[in-house]
């Protein structure tokens, strides 16, 4: 769109409801993930081996609880280093929403496939799409000057290369799920590791900014 | 109702509620989409061809998260612009919000009827309906003195016919979709080229206002 | 509970938090309404007379939407008085909701039984306890010197009456749900011309208070 | 995580937000239950008995419901005592949440299987663990000096034994359960009598403090 770039300063309303608007998508992600578990129709005395039956999805639930917790902890830090938002920033933030919304769909599925590769194929590609876009957000913000306190280059190149290591991680655990899809679960732990190592070499003065 | 017209300002909480309500009502109905997409009940080495036959689903879902996502923004910028809100305003946004509650309705009939022609009409009139509570909002809000700043006739008749184009190409997308539904929903594209075609033709000062 | 009552302040987050959340409930129980819709699994030569067949729950769909959407502008109404939730009040609050987090089912009953005396009377029953609980929080928040201004004895009367009066029309129309539902529910739009003639007796300085 | 303990004031954004997001999964919570309700398919005659069977899942919504609505409260009662919300908190608060999300399965099996121990224990767990972490953050919060006024220890020591009351009374019922579920169900009351014992020997200052 042609139209003049709008920004509204952080003490508007304006920025508060993008928040609320965002927490909202990422609440109900988070909750709707429960009615992913089938409540079963069996007689009572099989009611214990049919919940048995459900343990993959109710660890589905929980991990991807965890999952879109980390992405929301991890919106609220950058958010909270904005002096302003932007509309790009604002039509970016509605994009990496849609990946967030689309997660109970994975989510479902490597509940109840556990043993399937496209299902952690689709899951990795959508943590990635967020992922990739948070980047994304994060360069136009330092590049527009809409933060609270400027970052220093080196400081935003080390942002850059840490917001995209779970992007990193997600796309190499494609070809693993090919192999083995809980390997390929199991590999999105590296982030983890990968990031102490990263954090070894942060510039100083990241603290002061978003990371 | 005979009630005298009540008018909150920008500054008090129940301006905010307004908006914190609305963006509840979008943020669910744009994340209720992915509940549309139905879990595929097969054995695992036919899964593949299972998620094949979700893709129109799938694809349905992101372009409903665009088009809720568009009306978000146009609200999100439609009420940056309001130093007020009354009561009559209050009325019309809530049959607004209707009309983007009942979206996740035709998209999934979209999703799952992809060749049928009521399917796109049901899609394009609910569409329709919204864009033209936008318009009426837009022209109340003008009327009463209810902007931040004053718009000038010019600039309120050029927002209205804005606001419009969109019912405008919805409606002529209905006969379309009795000829075939993929071109009809494909006529909706036309909206952008029209508004690039209007945008040429916009009064100074409307940057300034709503538009 | 015997812990001493709570006050807080409309300026107060904890205020802004007790709206945040009812909106929340209103929004959901609003937008999950849709999700009662269910989408017919036919072939597409058919799908017409399938979506003929839904159009009674597409209109308790809209119809419930204006009803919890009223009650929504009354609740906003309401809260726009207080000059401060005390925890008496918080505690109604929830059981109110619990009221309008219940609609969606008597509403999709509704849509799908359109000629059964049960469902009407559930639905009045459940709308019913929701108006019930308005007026208890009304005089509650009257008595406890809660509003912004204080509310003259006479205006606190006229509000409780004005406040039972949808009461009053739901418990009439269960009778007569009875004989007919169609009429049961037609009956309830007896309570706008019942506003109307209770508004000519409203004292002075009315407008100034809640109603 | 080794990044440096983030504090965010309670007039920031941030904070707001924290407590936005949690509104807006108890709403959700609160609302998904009466998705739980099935919407029976019978004929018109036969809607009498199918709504009654349907009884102990309307029960067990309505239950549900004050159970997340007292968990509301206390949440709201806790952190209108905050003076700053620091990282470790919004953790240990996600993991709280994913224990109220999580709410809504237990409350459907309950409703379904009555006469299960199983479901009732699985109940107690979930609730067992939201009350626990309930009890975690108390703790960090008066460790940390985030309340707004500086809790006295045997008001700290009476707030923990306090929160831990209802676990207490969840893992005694997980026994009971095993001999009847609906014994287990109303053991739950024994809150309230042994609420009222603990309080008499509440510390002077805790109505300053959180309880």
């Amino acid at each position: 769109m042609p139209r003049a770039v709008r920004a509204y300063d952080r003490k508007e309303i304006e920025f508060t409801r993008v928040l609320a608007f965002s927490d909202g998508v990422f609440a109900i992600a988070m909750t709707l993930l429960v009615v992913g578990i089938g409540i079963p129709t069996v007689r009572e005395a099989q009611l214990g081996d049919a919940l048995r039956d459900l343990e993959p999805e109710i660890v589905s639930f929980f991990i991807s609880f965890i999952v879109i917790g980390n992405y929301w902890l991890a919106h609220h830090r950058f958010f909270s280093q904005l002096a302003r938002i932007t509309s790009p920033l604002m039509l970016l933030n509605l994009g990496y929403l849609a990946a967030i919304a689309f997660v109970p769909f994975p989510t479902a599925l490597v509940g109840k496939y556990t043993e399937s590769p496209i299902t952690v194929i689709i899951y990795a590609i959508t943590l990635s799409f967020a992922s990739l876009l948070e980047t994304v957000m994060f360069m136009v913000a330092c590049r527009s000057g809409s933060t609270r306190v400027p970052v220093p280059r080196d400081v935003a190149r080390y942002g850059v290369i840490a917001s995209l290591l779970p992007v990193l991680v997600f796309i190499v655990s494609i070809p693993i799920a090919l192999a083995s899809a809980t390997w390929a679960l199991l590999s999105w732990l590296l982030v983890f590791p990968a990031e102490r190592v990263l954090e070894r070499r942060k510039p100083s003065g990241t603290d002061k900014a978003f990371l």
